[in-house]
């Protein structure tokens, strides 16, 4: 760690005694390295995001809503494998030492680490053009952890919450004009554009009876193909099973609906399969993680991803994956 | 993770597949997360360190320095702590896919994760101006890490190595006339700079018989000054026990020397206290460490840091200890 005298004063003032206490974490930042004591029996998930001013988010997205974002896209990685959150580290590059900028920053990622009770065990500050990376970690039970390559053909696809909302919030940011949205579907859709879940408590649930898991935040479309690589199989989508919020459903329809639902990105909810003999104990666990999961399609031999809408096949352009 | 094409294909020429093989990474990175197995009765100490291109480096540091630095400031933080290296992530902001500088950097950085046994278990690669981050992990028996806080008065004071190399180089970057350096020395020195080690083998050796260590990057003086605070007491340093190289003993002498080893910082050496009950069993343990140490110093009750050669008291003048 770098120990220069601003960064002594500025994690005094902004990061000192904050974000959650956990038992599990032995010597604090400050030290050099911070000290952790994992449970008997576990293992750890351990996955990175960083997020680069001018590249992920631009002057539309408050500090708070950057330091929201910041842990939520790491904690939605720990879910998709099944892991409970624990500790996170953060590298914060930054231009100058803005006052307001770090208060409302610090405000958006003690509130969201609160939330996942994951403790900030130390990092890094340094000067430089904007850049912040979380480098977080969960917990799970020896050899539980959900992966991409358990689907087999048969298994039922979900999904959970609804897509598509984000991409939509972002084509009015571009756009404000388009879709007529009004007052309340604008809210409604920049709310799950700048503050995104993390379907942490439906991970941890569904760790004995999915398949595979993976989380949305490129767009079903292409994190599901990830899915049918690691797994060496096919899927069928139903597009009209699609989940939409009212918001979307009210905005657009059809095609145009579907690409946001399918090439948007954003989404940060999960994405599972769930073979037959566990769809029974799934149903009634899957009621107490607090967020509605969908069935969208099936997992099939035939390699590749197909579409379908009342029963007939469904092709999209090539330039509607071009992203991906 | 980003899961965009170009990461993938970044991912799969320069990381795939090197670095050391642990069995205790059971999902390796390529999923939503890595998932790592630590072995029982172990903490995990764990060290974040960020570089920003024209702040902690500049043109004279080639990708290949870059990556091996960027590996050996982490791990001097490990070493500090008595951990074992294990595991880490890196996020990597590049403005450019550059094969060259990508060649140059992962072949530094994997020779020096190789060297110290620590898979690279994940990361995130984005775009951006340059920017890079290790979060490392290290395994250590249970409760039985190195701080800063348990020097005691009577306490011998001990460094690895040699001070002041690195501080030295850098002047002779900014000037190279000065010193009147020849091409050996400036080579040996240089390599101080460019790449430094990490007392990964010594740390792990003291951490039964040592009070308290730190690891020296900003230089002894303001390195040994969080030792002191830690542990509330205060220190007398014999600056003629100042362990020098060859090169930097032929080429400064007295108090222009002491102000290198003092305030220089980029030893990444480690500074650490002895209590006298346990120097009989430190000096057989450390011949194994093979790296040399020297005793400077002595722990005393009266807080602050005190300096004296051939008995008598050396002051140094506020702007010595200015940058930190």
């Amino acid at each position: 760690m770098d120990n220069s005298r601003r960064e002594f004063a500025l994690i005094e003032r902004f990061f000192r005694h904050r974000g959650p206490v956990r038992r599990d974490v032995r010597i604090h930042a400050g030290d050099d390295a911070a000290v952790l004591a994992p449970p008997p029996q576990s293992h750890i998930a351990v996955t990175t995001d960083t997020m680069v001013a001018g590249v992920h988010f631009d002057h539309h997205l408050s500090p708070h809503a950057i330091g929201h974002k910041l842990v939520t896209v790491n904690m939605s990685d720990l879910a998709a494998m099944g892991a409970e959150p624990a500790w996170a580290s953060l590298a914060l590059t930054l231009p100058e030492y803005d006052e307001t900028w770090l208060e409302g920053f610090t405000e958006g990622l003690f509130a969201a680490l609160d939330f996942f009770n994951c403790a900030l065990v130390g990092g890094d500050i340094t000067r430089g053009p904007m850049t912040l990376t979380i480098t977080a970690q969960g917990l799970l039970p020896n050899d539980r952890a959900l992966t991409r390559s358990g689907a087999q053909p048969g298994d039922t696809i979900f999904v959970s919450g609804t897509l598509g909302d984000a991409a939509l919030a972002l084509a009015l940011q571009h756009d404000p004009t388009a879709f007529n949205a009004n007052d309340t579907q604008r809210d409604a859709l920049e709310k799950r554009l700048f503050y995104p879940t993390a379907r942490v408590m439906l991970g941890t649930l569904i760790r004995n009876q999915a398949s595979s898991a993976i989380d949305l935040s490129d767009g079903l479309g292409g994190d599901l193909t990830h899915i049918l690589s690691a797994s060496k199989v096919g899927a069928r989508i139903h597009l009209d099973a699609l989940p939409a919020s009212a918001a979307l459903d009210a905005l657009v329809q059809g095609e145009a609906r579907w690409k946001l639902q399918l090439f948007g990105g954003d989404d940060y909810e999960l994405c599972f399969t769930v073979p037959q003999s566990r769809l029974g104990v799934f149903e009634t666990m899957s009621k107490h993680a607090g967020v509605a999961v969908s069935p969208i399609g099936v997992i099939e031999k035939e390699p590749g991803l197909r579409f379908e809408a009342k029963k007939k096949q469904v092709e999209f352009t090539a330039s509607s994956y071009s992203h991906f």
